[in-house]
């Protein structure tokens, strides 16, 4: 008899992930180094997403002569937050996972608490690759996580790169795997139960403070009741869908680029205007960006007004854009620089 | 004193949109041809929205030698329709509106009820356009109708197009116009108030067997509860800008599409194969609908099908397509034909 379908699904999502890695680590080998089992870390909450990728992963490696291990990462945002990474190494050693480890973070106030704590945590991560050599960090985030920061894009309202929720692979050369986003948060929590895996539910998950919680246990549901059941799955197509356009128009502008640049570097308006508004208007971000605007803070209606110098011409002054970027046309160019 | 702010903004918004129309009646206009009164529709259901454009259109038209009419559509889905659509001829009537009248339509039920009472209502819409002889009809669509819209193709999710929303501008030559597009419900509805107009609720709006009433009345607002105020104008913004995107995409796909056929005119896999996956799955689907294929049926799956007999050649068989289109690898070349 087969393993569960669930854990069945899960292990095969592990296993590819774990295929391209082998496959990437030869590609880079020099011919002469000899083959080294490589280590490939998961990163673990406990919870029921991270519990099912983790036993993949203990299940998966061993059989591809990957070495596995596993690290969590204390917020330290509750009272007793460090046992609760404790009993969680207790579990990734139970699996085998070796190194298993929890690493303390301290999480700032920066872009709201979902941010900070974000940031603390990848930073914490991307150490603890370092420190053990390790070839990939695999995450267990889900298509439903997925579908949710679709929506949060969407939110924002800045277009299709927005739209394009998490990559399956990300962060410095790649060090990031996300081989869950395919597979829904109930076929994850169904393999926990399936091999009798304890589970720890985050309470931030369900804390309405937080705009994921809210989207995932209010927002989306509603979203699915008004347009059907298959929501998640649409959304999680368009984060695909919306990163290919993305990816395409980005190597449009920056082939367009320098043909509408002058001899001394301006751009010129007349050239600019002849590209179609996506292309024209993300060598204007990417312009604004070079001159020192942080990419966070710069909105579409910055990039809008910036374009009305070039589609709606009647003698506009300069516009000031985030990070002290100023943006002005003068004689048929566009001046875009730290004022 | 000047007008209640909202009736201000929606004088603005049709006034915008009148001058463009009057710019483009004198673009095609042959030099020795007499200038003439150009007509110019609204269509109007009778509810707030469509109510409010209609007192905007008669205001504004005179003002530049424009003349305004408008058009009420009986769609004959409840007893008494045709009173009502009677009483709308009215109210138009009454803002001085000329021609002013009712059609009668026959809703059939191909793709729903709503796809079935929008088809009926456009034909209707563009006959009476051709025997008025009118340059233009105005749609009453606000910023909420824009915003479901997105949220609607989002849960087709089939990608950047479907986000889109609806056009400021569409129809054969431009007929159809959406002044109220970044105006919000609310303003349409006090504008009315303030101009003491009378309207009248569709009982479709509330209608929960409509999916688009479901999105109004329990998934926008659920959504907004978890995201903040802002997301309905996010979600027009984003139709905007993923509009913008498809349209630079599509033109991407046409001008590449000439030089991955072969002198048969057959598709070549190696050079499909180099283009960014965005440009090369329009160029797919292009293909498909040109053999045949009906562009509703055409889903992202079935295109993502076809495009793995490039990106993951293992020998596949032939793929069916809707419409009795078949795609399949031949020496290198895709034939994708009607079988």
């Amino acid at each position: 008899m087969g393993p569960h379908p669930a854990v069945a699904a899960i292990r095969l999502a592990v296993r590819r992930v774990l295929h391209d890695i082998l496959i990437e680590q030869t590609a880079d080998r020099a011919p002469q180094e000899p083959p080294s089992a490589p280590l490939v870390l998961v990163a673990c909450s406990g919870g029921a997403d991270s519990m099912a990728l983790a036993s993949a992963l203990a299940f998966e490696a061993p059989k591809l002569g990957i070495r596995a291990g596993g690290i969590t990462v204390d917020h330290r945002l509750q009272p007793g937050s460090d046992l609760r990474a404790e009993d969680v190494v207790l579990r990734l050693r139970s699996l085998a996972l070796d190194p298993a480890e929890s690493v303390a973070v301290t999480v700032g106030r920066e872009g709201g608490p979902e941010a900070a704590a974000r940031s603390a945590r990848y930073a914490a991560l991307d150490a603890a690759a370092e420190r053990h050599g390790a070839a990939a960090i695999l995450l267990g985030h889900t298509r439903d996580d997925q579908a949710e920061t679709v929506l949060l894009g969407l939110a924002r309202g800045s277009g299709t790169r927005s739209l394009s929720g998490m990559a399956a692979v990300s962060g410095a050369s790649g060090r990031y795997r996300r081989p869950f986003l395919h597979i829904d948060r109930q076929t994850a929590r169904k393999a926990c139960m399936a091999q009798s895996l304890p589970v720890w539910d985050d309470p931030h998950n369900t804390d309405p403070s937080y705009t994921r919680s809210r989207l995932r246990h209010e927002g989306l549901p509603a979203l699915e009741k008004a347009l059907g059941r298959g929501v998640v799955e649409a959304l999680a197509r368009t984060a695909q869908l919306s990163r290919d356009d993305a990816d395409a128009l980005d190597v449009w502008a920056g082939q367009a680029e320098p043909s509408v640049r002058d001899a001394s570097g301006l751009l010129e308006c007349a050239k600019l205007y002849a590209l179609p508004p996506a292309v024209r208007r993300r060598i204007l971000r990417r312009a604004a960006i070079e001159a020192g605007a942080p990419a966070g803070s710069l909105f579409a209606r910055h990039i809008e007004e910036v374009d009305r110098l070039i589609t709606g011409w009647r003698g506009q002054g300069a516009i000031n854009l985030p990070g002290k970027v100023v943006a002005q046309r003068r004689g048929g160019r566009l001046v875009i620089r730290q004022g």
